[in-house]
């Protein structure tokens, strides 16, 4: 029996969220608990690092170690994964251990524009105006309303025992004047076969016509919300939030090995449930009462985040031969799942191509609609995972690379998410040997961002200050100076900063820039040599994902993390993925020909595809080995 | 808040079943709750006067009223509907008060063979030795056992997350070998489409081919159920019990009132759940473990059955123009609604053709084969609410008519269902004016039985004993004397009767009788008549229903029952509803033919069919005021 006595009360600073914890809980865990993230790149492991924290008073259970020295202990800072909770404490988490949710609070997107040639949603609504039953005619109601139904052309109907439940006090009510939704559900494993129809929902009919499905995009990092009414084919604006999961790891790995901990993936589960219901709530400030007229959700994520987000275990994602259960996914309810909608709102997840090639890539190339195209197309969503498609409306191959976590920040040494603060402009002035920095926001720097690591690395690299093995020409700016972990370039002084520290760009970060890039360059050159091509053949180049918005092209092309070809040929579609969602919900046959795309697609696993580690050792310098690949571009 | 204090012990005798009951509840909801069955053919409205029990020891709050006399009062006799706890007390329920479950508990029903010329269940089973997964193709689970199937033809597939989820930790934990079970199901409104495939569970494969099916049949008065081995097409033997809700009221209407009740509706479906749950229980222990392999059920019942099964509210049953929410069923999870079967099992209700006529008949027509052959047939079920289909392979036409209680025991001073103790045989010796009773189980007569009390009147009327007109000729035999509600005869005095009481039969009973068949029969008139035909063009008669069994043919013709056919036209098939749910199980198409008769059935209320009442007002005789209707048998 637990007493009183065995819970510690953790006041957690600067927000003053109190957590009552069970002695032993981490200190984590407890902060999750209470709706704050902290940084957890390893998913509370204790080999990251990046969740440290601040013991302002009272105690925790805590040591020193590999990754918290005896000097930072002394200083009162504590790994929030490997403290445990053993009495009353004060826990200041410092901003770089936040994920900064403030950011995507605001951020709406900004290419909303989704449109379809043909409004033909796979959820239609009938307006029924029955025949009242009378001596002569005491059909069942349900029978009426599936004749009614099929007079209307739809025919194959199924209805679950809830929706039959209500539908005679519905009839009645209204005057047997009612509107039907039906939802068109084609089988998993069969294009051409005639897709069922569902009743959805019968509720009386009224004059207006609205109603609404959902587009949810559920990103490793951030989800993205958007309703679409039906009715009109109109998408409204979308709204977004850090994925409440980050606090368990920071990549797709990480949480695979948390959710195979107790507990683990029901935890994930609600992590992200919880992240996607927060945005419901503010989409009912748009259209207040949407939920009772919204009758689907297109989802689209990661194979990991599907799954996560379905409860279903991922764990031989991870394992050789990276078989994930489900690839087509069967239409769930989206309560059934918690997510806070109604018990007869139903919830699609896009199919994925493989473990590491999943919904949100297909979703994506649906919305940048190449698949239908004759022009030979990359497209790419650059990330930790970094996903690549190649192809045109004749065939599509498809891979994913591991690029590690440089582009969002991590194992750079003062790497942050793209979130004020973070340094994401860089101009240097090789005759004053002295730079100008843009930060987000304005305010004083904390950190860098992924495209900021770009745009600085390409900038060092033409001043000279980096050469082509990533590393510095020590004697060329007097701002590279010897630091503890090796040469390093002075980004910000201590002074001028917002840590209180000088923020530096080490010969490690470059390092780790070049490894991602390079992942990404020779997925592309494998791709393409695939199929008989080069590079040049290359007639549009598309960039999707939330990375791309911020990217200089041409600097992403002077490290060589794009191909060099004209600028026109480039094409930033926006978050793709929850664009693809939009037109799913908007067209039928484009929820169909987004299961033709998974079906169209030929996945390569790179590591197994011979030539790839060649490819990939030939990267490894500031822009590439073979320099014909990357003709001067006129600097 | 309550404390110990408001409840009140009550012990009920013989049983000894001891209830905790708040003050204030009614005896009735205490012993139901206590799981004894009390009859209360009103409802529990306390208007008919069946739930009289004896206090033998503490207070109830009661008083005498129209139906329990002041007299009585005195005795310490209580209506257990009207009787409200208020203190410690004990009470006795007499044997007349009780639904003798002990019959039901040892019956077996005796004709079982049911055969279908191919065996082709909706369920499949299929084998599947997959490839396990490797580099070169790493399918996801579900697409590599999707295209499995389809390789068996099983294509137009749907699965539940539930089976998604276990399905990658089975193939691997069973080197992909698995045994994958798939349910055809079918629109509800569209004969012709091709039904969907739904994968119900995917299992390790094992040597043991046997999987199975439930028939159920859910009978106002009493449920049975079959296991089925759908491998082998065996049916096992049946089991049945009474209709737990049978304390809520005997016939369908009075259930239908007390679902309208608070909470009502949800007590219902909860007593004839539980009763279900016990039969499946005895059914484990014919095949140990079956529910681990028993994938769907198939149930008929009447339409208020089924809805209050379903939990779905059937007040518009009993409201003109008596339309049913539902007449074709979705298929749903029989755990959906509380039936004890593995998740993954599904439940398919029989459709009704009416308010009236219900799955059972459907069921019971699908049994009997006439619905395919050349021969006008005549099929009935007789009971409180008696059901009439006449027809061929061409046409169905059907109606429900209500014959009151008679013929269950209602309405009849010393009527009781067919159990131990029931009078249902007799024999009159016109010399020596005295007779010999046939009872059940040859104990002493506690009442007698609605064939009991067919035989006895028919038997009676020869004698001269009855008239046509129903009355007593009360010179014709010593046993016909004056009682308290008139002329009554004296079946058995009270010193040879088990209730310690002279057992009689009234002019009143006579006239229940006389109103009950008269309905009957002048159902059959004015179908027969409704498409130009005679009853002498009748070529069958088939009599379906518990009733049927113990059905004397001859006295049934005597007293204007059954019409006057030859006696070989005559077919008796015993549980024809669970005989249809056995053959539905076995074979699709089979299934398939149940919706066809469905569909095929032409309705008639009887009270809006012009000349009904004419017809029924002409029935009221013995046998029949036309009496070339019914020639001389040769008695």
């Amino acid at each position: 029996m637990s007493t009183e006595k065995d819970f510690a009360e953790l006041t957690f600073l600067p927000d003053r969220v109190t957590v009552k914890a069970p002695a032993g809980e981490t200190v984590l865990d407890a902060a999750n608990r209470g709706g704050l993230h902290i940084n957890a790149s390893c998913g509370g492991e204790g080999v990251c690092g990046r969740c440290m924290v601040e013991l302002r008073g009272g105690t925790v259970d805590a040591q020193p170690g590999l990754y918290l020295s005896e000097e930072d202990f002394a200083k009162n800072l504590r790994l929030a994964c490997r403290a445990k909770c053993s009495g009353p404490a004060e826990i200041f988490i410092p901003l770089e251990s936040r994920g900064d949710a403030s950011f995507f609070k605001k951020a709406v997107q900004a290419d909303e524009k989704v449109t379809v040639e043909t409004l033909a949603p796979t959820v239609k609504q009938a307006c029924l105006i029955l025949q009242p039953p009378d001596q002569a005619d005491n059909t069942a109601d349900l029978d009426r309303v599936a004749a009614a139904l099929s007079d209307q052309g739809l025919t194959d109907l199924y209805v679950d025992l809830a929706t039959a439940r209500t539908m005679p006090e519905v009839l009645r009510a209204s005057g047997f004047k009612a509107k039907v939704t039906v939802s068109l559900d084609p089988p998993i494993n069969d294009r051409a076969a005639k897709p069922f129809g569902r009743i959805v929902s019968v509720a009386p009919a009224d004059d207006d016509e609205s109603y609404y499905a959902l587009a949810l995009d559920i990103g490793t990092t951030s989800v993205w919300a958007r309703l679409i009414n039906l009715a009109t084919g109109e998408a409204l604006p979308s709204v977004a939030d850090l994925n409440g999961q980050i606090s368990f790891g920071e990549d797709v790995i990480s949480r695979i090995v948390y959710a195979g901990r107790p507990e683990g993936l029901k935890r994930l589960q609600l992590q992200v449930t919880n992240t996607v219901n927060k945005l419901l709530d503010r989409l009912d400030e748009q259209v207040p009462g949407y939920r009772q007229r919204t009758y689907i959700a297109y989802a689209a994520g990661n194979t990991t985040m599907s799954h996560l987000m379905a409860g279903v275990d991922p764990k031989n994602i991870r394992l050789a031969p990276y078989v994930p259960p489900i690839a087509a996914w069967p239409t769930l309810r989206a309560s059934q799942i918690g997510i806070n909608m109604e018990p007869f709102a139903l919830l699609k997840f896009f199919p994925s191509v493989s473990s590491y090639v999943g919904g949100d890539i297909v979703s994506g190339v649906l919305a940048s609609g190449f698949y239908e195209r004759e022009e030979l197309t990359l497209f790419i969503d650059v990330g930790t995972n970094g996903e690549i498609v190649i192809g045109n409306r004749d065939w599509l191959t498809c891979a994913a690379c591991s690029a590690g976590p440089a582009f969002e920040g991590g194992g750079v040494k003062f790497g942050m998410r793209a979130a004020p603060g973070a340094i994401d402009n860089f101009l240097y002035d090789r005759n004053l040997n002295k730079h100008y920095l843009g930060v987000m926001d304005n305010v004083p720097p904390s950190g860098i961002c992924g495209s900021g690591l770009i745009n600085v690395v390409a900038e060092l690299f033409r001043a000279g200050v980096v050469n082509k093995q990533g590393r510095f020409e020590t004697d060329r700016s007097p701002l590279v100076r010897e630091g503890e972990d090796g040469w390093e370039y002075l980004l910000s002084p201590a002074a001028e900063s917002a840590g209180g520290k000088d923020v530096v760009l080490t010969e490690i970060d470059i390092e780790n820039l070049i490894r991602a890039k390079g992942a990404m360059f020779s997925g592309y050159q494998t791709l393409v040599e695939a199929v008989g091509l080069e590079m040049g053949d290359l007639q549009r180049v598309i960039i999707a994902g939330g990375f791309g918005k911020s990217l200089n092209l041409e600097n992403a092309i002077t490290i060589g993390l794009l191909p060099s070809l004209p600028l026109e040929r480039f094409l930033y579609i926006g978050n793709g993925s929850l664009s693809g969602c939009t037109l799913a919900a908007l067209s039928g046959p484009m929820w169909l020909a987004a299961n033709d795309i998974k079906r169209m697609m030929t996945n390569f696993e790179l590591s197994e595809t011979p030539g790839y580690m060649d490819k990939y050792m030939a990267t490894q310098f500031l822009p590439h080995t073979d320099a014909s690949l990357f003709p001067p571009m006129g600097d």
